[in-house]
C-alpha cells in the first residue's frame, strides 16, 4: 500500500477498499451531524443509525435537502437515553462506530467511560488522536493530545505513541517517524516532559516499541524541516521529517493545530482511541468537510 | 500615532522618527550577528559596538562583503569577558541596548541575572515577547511567553501582559485586547491556567489592569476569528480581534509559533522584557530578515 498524503485520498482509499461501516449517532439531531453523515452515506462507505427525536430529524434532514430514508432513525424521546441506546448497539456488535450529535461532550464522554455500559476497557487510555493536512508540509501529520489528556505523564504518553504509531499504518506509513515536541532539542528538569522524552528514546533504543524511528525532544523546525536540522546541526533519525507529533500538553497541541487551521489552510479530522470501537466527537466550531474526514477516519479505523 | 501593522512598518516607524540607539555586542563575531547588524547600522538607526576577537570580526565582515569601520569593535580574548565588557557599557548608560552574539545563551542569560552586575532590578521577573506577523491576520501579534519561563504563575502572567501591553503602546496600540489561550473557553479544575485567567479578568474588571481589554480562556479560534466566536455564540470583547495572546505554558506558544512560522509565512521579532535595558537574544535558526526584526524593535523600546 501506498502512504496516503492527504486527507482526500484517505477517503479515496474507503471508499475504493469497499469499506462499509455502521454508524450509531447518539442525538443525530442537528443539521451539521445530518449533513456530515448523509454524505458520508452517499459515498458509500458508512451506514447510519440516528438515534434521537424521530421528527426532528426527519424535518432536519428535509430542510437540508436530505431524504430521511437514507438513515435508520431510532425514536428517543431524552439525550441520556439516545447515548445508552448508541452505546448498547456499539457494545453489542450490532453497529461499528459510535458518534456524538446534539449531546453535551461531557455527558456523551462520561457515557463512553462507564465501566459496566462503556467503551473502554479496564486499564486502557483513552487519548485523542487528529490527522491534519497542512499545505505547506509533504505529507499528513499525526498529532495527540488534542482534546482529552490535559498533561498526560509517561504511561498515557506511550499510549498516545501507539494509538498514533496504530493510526499512521492504516494510512500504509510502515515507519513512521515520531517527534517528541518540546520548545528545544535540549533535555532539563525544568522541563519535565523531556525527561519522559528521554526514557521514550530510550525504549525504542531498547526496542520496546514497534517497528517506528523516535526521537524528542525536538521543536516543530526540527520535527518537521529539514533546513532547521541541517542549520542547527543537531543529529536527529526524525530529520524533519516528522509523521508524527507528540505534544507535551494538550494546550501545546491545541494552539498549534488551531493556528495551523486558521492561519495556514491546515484541515483535520480526528478519532478518540483507546475504546473498543472508534467514537467521532466533533466539536460545534469544526468545518462541514472536517466532520466528514472525521466519519471516514472512523470507519477506516473500525 | 496610527497603530503599526506590520514588522516593516514597524521599522520604518524606527526610521521616520529618528531613533538612534547604541547597541553593545557580547562576542559580535559571527557572520549572522555581523550581517543582521551591519543593515541596522546602515539604515540609521543603530550604533554598533561589537566587543569581540577583533581580528575575526573584521575578518567576517568583510567576508560578507562589509565594511567593518562602520562598527566600534572592542577586543576581548574571551567571552565572558566580552559579555562583562557589553554589559558594563549598558548598565552605566554607554550604550542602550545588550545583544548576544557567537555565546552560549545560558551563559549570557546568567549574566544578565546577575544580581550584582546584570540588568534585573531586584523582585522582577524576566520574560520573552514576540511580535508576529501572520500573513492570513489582520495585524500584528504580541505573543508570551515563547523563550523564558516555562511554566508562567499568577504573578508572572501578570508580568507578561504587562511588558505585551507595553510594547503594543509602543506601537501605536492603545487599548490592546489580550486573550489568555487555552484548548476552549471553558474554566476547568482540570486546567489550572484557566483559573489564574479568572483572576487575571477579574482584575480587569477591578481596574486593576492598564487600558486593555483581556479575556479568557479563549482558544486560537474565539481569540483570532470573528467567525467561531458567531458560531460557537461565546460572548467575549475580545470578539475575535485579539492583539496579544498569554499562553498557558511556553511549550504552547512555543509551538504556536513555531508552527506558523514554517507553514503560514509568518515572521517574528522577538524582545527579553523585565531587564533595565532591553536584550536581544537570537536563536541559531531565526532568519536574517527575523533577526533585524529583533534589533528594530529592541531600538524602538530603548
Amino acid at each position: 500500500m501506498e502512504p496516503i498524503k492527504s486527507l482526500d485520498q484517505m477517503v479515496e482509499h474507503v471508499i475504493k477498499s469497499g469499506i462499509k461501516k455502521k454508524i450509531a449517532v447518539a442525538s443525530g439531531e442537528d443539521q451539521n451531524t445530518i449533513g456530515a453523515i448523509s454524505r458520508a452515506v452517499k459515498d458509500g462507505f458508512a451506514e447510519a443509525v440516528l438515534i434521537g427525536n424521530k421528527s426532528k430529524i426527519e424535518q432536519r434532514a428535509k430542510e437540508e435537502g436530505i431524504d430521511p430514508s437514507i438513515f435508520t432513525i431510532i425514536h428517543c424521546d431524552h439525550p441520556s437515553n439516545a447515548i445508552e441506546k448508541a452505546l448498547e448497539m456499539v457494545k453489542s456488535g450490532e453497529a461499528d462506530v459510535l458518534m456524538k450529535g446534539l449531546v453535551g461532550t461531557d455527558e456523551f464522554l462520561k457515557a463512553v467511560l462507564d465501566k459496566n455500559k462503556g467503551l473502554l476497557p479496564p486499564g486502557a487510555i483513552m487519548s485523542y488522536v487528529a490527522v491534519m493536512q497542512v499545505p505547506a508540509y509533504h505529507k499528513l501529520l499525526f498529532v495527540s493530545d488534542t482534546a482529552v489528556l490535559p498533561f498526560p505523564d509517561l504511561k498515557q504518553k506511550l499510549a498516545e505513541i501507539k494509538y498514533c504509531l496504530n493510526m499512521a499504518r492504516a494510512f500504509g506509513i510502515e515507519r513512521p517517524k515520531v517527534a517528541l515536541i518540546g520548545a528545544s532539542e535540549k533535555v532539563s528538569p525544568n522541563f519535565p516532559n523531556t525527561i519522559d522524552y528521554s526514557a521514550i528514546c530510550k525504549m525504542a533504543e531498547r526496542k520496546q516499541l514497534d517497528n517506528c524511528i523516535v526521537d524528542g525532544p525536538l521543536d516543530i523546525f526540527l520535527a518537521c524541516d529539514k533546513e532547521s536540522v541541517e542549520i542547527k546541526g543537531v543529529h536527529t533519525p526524525v530529520d524533519g521529517d516528522a509523521d508524527i507529533l507528540i505534544f507535551p500538553s494538550l494546550d501545546a497541541c491545541n494552539a498549534f493545530y488551531k493556528g495551523l487551521m486558521l492561519f495556514a489552510g491546515a484541515e483535520l479530522g480526528g478519532l478518540i482511541q483507546g475504546t473498543e470501537k472508534p467514537v467521532v466527537v466533533m466539536s460545534r466550531s469544526e468545518s462541514e468537510k472536517s466532520k466528514y474526514y472525521c466519519i471516514a477516519m472512523s470507519c477506516l479505523m473500525a
